[in-house]
């Protein structure tokens, strides 16, 4: 059976023209685009005075916000952006390669072209990661045809210094033709050219227009983010004016935002607007949607343009320039309309996590005296101040989820009077809790754990992240709910900033400034120093 | 050791601009491209006043017309053209998977890039083609790192009407990650959507600018042609101007010109040469001529820009627009300076090639009567015209190299009153008679076998073309010699087109109109009916 959408105008990211023509779509794929009439029998679209485009590509984010690889769906398919690149490393890290293959082959099922990243190490040290990144482990995923890149390699420094199994693991991505992921944050531009010297292909972290022109400059695909953390599209797209004409190797992304940035301004939909309000050219911000990352991603043979041979995975636009979509085809079936998902989402059989164990309250004894403060600047900077713990102060401490160590520090400057706090939303996948009392530390642990994961305030609001402690088991809605009451509640706690859930996620995470609670033990990021070990709990 | 171009315009084809930057070279990359002077002890250039650009790629080029694989590099790395891709036919047609092998190993020394194509299926049909271009026997060359695509189909109906061999060859590149290149020369829009949904990749055969527009619009990157046989880029691109700027996926290819092409007007600078005439904008010209076919072969991490990680292959340019190179570097070293190489070519130890067996002059009795006669429009083309063979036709015979069969022709409007002349110059590799005399084309024919292949009148001139019968050993100059007497030759002869050295190749190719003499008989091309099979000598 013949598809046709009929009488439209169709995005040519090709040619960077807009040209009326029919499409013709059969099995689930594009086979004529032209002006030839449909055939009898056809099941004819009228699409006269609309535009045909083909799905918009997030090329880089992290299906774990709450939202699952699967509800994240949700959102995202009505918004029009219809292929997915997600990163692997919290599924890879809780159930390993049978458990993360078993949730690859669930999203293969998706109404949406859903591809992976594979990490070649983590985003926080961990004292066993060259076991739990071992080249022999590594390596072969990089064969899976879900897998496009390596994922982004948040300790540059590792790169830039050729340590020797961040190189092979660089080098096991490009002998498999697959792009390396960078996350060159805060790099200078002499740094810039030895992580592109060291093989980086493209980064994410770029926060000007400056930044984002010397990484195109040095050779990276560069991707401009408008994230809940960071909100710098508009930025970057002004000082990009210039360039953004000639430039090629510019992409959207959102790399992975809280649930309800995507409710309230969609996914690569939103970084569309944002391009068309700075006025950029509707056509050169589409190409920058769909052509520029399904070529980053060596996937512009099956996504990215309307073209034969092409996925039918396509949008049906009011105007030009107006990115929401009316329909949304993928492989040819209709799977949203007018900002409403009409297909079912996956079901994944998540694989059971391992039990939480909490420590009891002397666990949480406090640090006193002078200590490493980490005073908060923003939602996920803070800075090293040396001083005196006084009143006001927090205790924090990570643990881990089996309960054997603990790290602890102090913090000023992100909470205010709370007396325990826990979650297991950290991206070290550990237990973080916040207090200043001790025992009401260890109650809000142990609900936390009895919660199977989530959040908990001692005696105030819990709410269970069922999957993984990370994850809101059900639909999108359920996550966005969640946000918004971790939203309020942080803030009713004196939560000064706009992020809590990156604030929570990346206090354990050692590629941002300027001290974290890792595994390793408390860490001053800059001097990679370990200012105090994890302690042994039993 | 640091080398240093300092002080130069680098041609920053990632955002298309042009900027002051000098380069860093270590160990044949780039290590750094920015404002910083050279380290203490760097061998430092001085490029002030000059463009730093990178060197052009040839993606599709035929290295066996009479020049060889390292022969033409005597050509193409003065010009700039410093990245070859290559076609594998011949070679693994007359010495099979090993004797590529080795070819393509000696290449690997060049100073140059020279990556190769694997053809799926053979130019010319041959009765063991299915054995010959078995999948086992092809699947593995995608997997060669030197191997960027699948050759192109010269039989695209066997594409459109999805050959299972010719489908088998597709998926093979596909699952490699590598492209398909076609050859849609004259395929309607229709059939171009159905070579598009067949997986094919690229295309160079459009031969105006609607026909390269198509093919953009369809899908395919598309290699814009400026050859001997067919100088077409000048049309194309006066043609293409209201899209060239935006467009992406163009290239400019020379598709295996003969050799005297090559020596007047250079390689891929020739087409650079044209673009600014017709005036493409510099830069884009050059995106055309570097990153776009480097992310079209994905070798975009490697080649095709000057940013840090790629290889040192650079050249420098008296300005902006003018594309004739002063200095050539290769992987950090100079090759070739002011139009002159100045590094060594590989010596290829060729593997030998059977012998030739030339039949005696009743091989050679003419056909008489009514017989479908081939006659020449142009220097390719011919028209089938069935009539009484008169004075004036020339008997046409192609024979197998081992003497064992014949196919025998009649064409008219080719040469003049020739009683004898032979040549191993053929796309099938067999050995090709014509002539109005069958004791003199047996005297041609046993002459070119004495001389283990090459070129002979009978009773005149003759030249060896040792390696294959196709390839004159030496430099390239040798190679254009023998050319230009052919030409001269062949015109004494009577000869009244353009490009004798090709009416010669493409005398037995059956992709183009209308009769042509195939290893299987008499064809007439578009029926794809033998209308007399080849006959057993022994």
């Amino acid at each position: 059976l013949v598809t046709a959408l009929v009488g439209g105008t169709v995005a040519d990211v090709y040619t960077g023209t807009w040209t009326a023509a029919n499409v013709e779509i059969e099995s689930g794929r594009i086979t004529y685009v032209g002006p030839r009439q449909p055939p009898d029998g056809a099941d004819v679209l009228d699409v006269s005075g609309k535009v045909v485009a083909p799905g918009y590509i997030e090329p880089h984010t992290h299906p774990w916000c709450l939202y699952s690889p699967s509800s994240l769906l949700e959102v995202a398919v009505p918004d029009g952006t219809t292929t997915l690149v997600y990163d692997n490393l919290f599924f890879f890290l809780a159930h390993g390669v049978d458990g993360l293959r078993s949730i690859v082959d669930a999203m293969n099922g998706a109404p949406a072209h859903v591809k992976w990243v594979a990490r070649i190490s983590p985003q926080s040290a961990y004292e066993d990661e060259a076991e739990r990144f071992a080249i022999e482990q590594i390596a072969p995923l990089f064969a899976w045809p879900e897998v496009v890149a390596s994922g982004e390699i948040t300790n540059w420094m590792s790169v830039a210094r050729r340590d020797p199994r961040v190189a092979a693991g660089i080098a096991a991505a490009k002998a498999a033709r697959k792009r390396v992921e960078g996350h060159n944050a805060g790099a200078s531009y002499n740094r810039l050219n030895e992580l592109s010297a060291a093989g980086i292909s493209a980064d994410h972290e770029a926060i000007t227009g400056d930044e984002a022109l010397a990484r195109l400059r040095l050779g990276m695909w560069t991707m401009l983010r408008q994230s809940s953390l960071r909100p710098d599209l508009e930025a970057m797209l002004r000082g990009l004016a210039p360039v953004v004409d000639s430039a090629r190797r510019l992409m959207f992304t959102t790399d992975g935002a809280v649930p309800s940035f995507y409710a309230e301004r969609g996914v690569i939909g939103g970084a569309l607007r944002i391009a068309s309000a700075v006025g950029v050219d509707p056509m050169r911000a589409l190409q920058m949607a769909t052509i520029d990352p399904a070529t980053f991603l060596g996937l512009d043979e099956e996504l990215g343009g309307v073209a034969p041979g092409r996925r039918a995975t396509l949008l049906v636009l009011p105007e030009i320039g107006e990115w929401r979509p009316e329909v949304v085809f993928v492989d040819g079936e209709i799977v949203a309309r007018d900002g409403e998902i009409v297909a079912l989402t996956p079901q994944i059989d998540w694989p059971a996590a391992p039990r939480i164990v909490a420590p009891g309250a002397d666990a949480f004894a406090p640090l006193t005296g002078t200590q490493p403060v980490a005073r908060y600047e923003s939602a996920v900077i803070n800075r090293r101040v040396d001083r005196e713990v006084g009143p006001g102060d927090l205790q924090a401490a990570l643990v881990a989820r089996d309960g054997s160590w603990i790290t602890q520090g102090v913090i000023e400057s992100f909470l205010g009077d709370v007396a325990g706090f826990a979650t297991t939303a950290t991206t070290s996948l550990e237990l973080l809790v916040l207090g200043n009392d001790p025992a009401a530390m260890a109650r809000a642990a142990a609900k936390v754990a009895e919660l199977g994961g989530g959040f908990a305030f001692d005696n105030g609001w819990s709410a269970p992240l069922e999957i993984d402690g990370l994850i809101a088991a059900g639909g999108f809605d359920r996550a966005l709910e969640i946000e918004r009451r971790l939203t309020f509640e942080m803030g009713r706690a004196g939560y000064p900033f706009h992020d809590p859930l990156y604030s929570l996620l990346f206090a354990s995470g050692d590629f941002l400034p300027e001290l974290r609670l890792t595994p390793r033990g408390l860490l001053e990021v800059k001097s990679r120093t370990v200012l105090q070990p994890a302690r042994r709990l039993r």
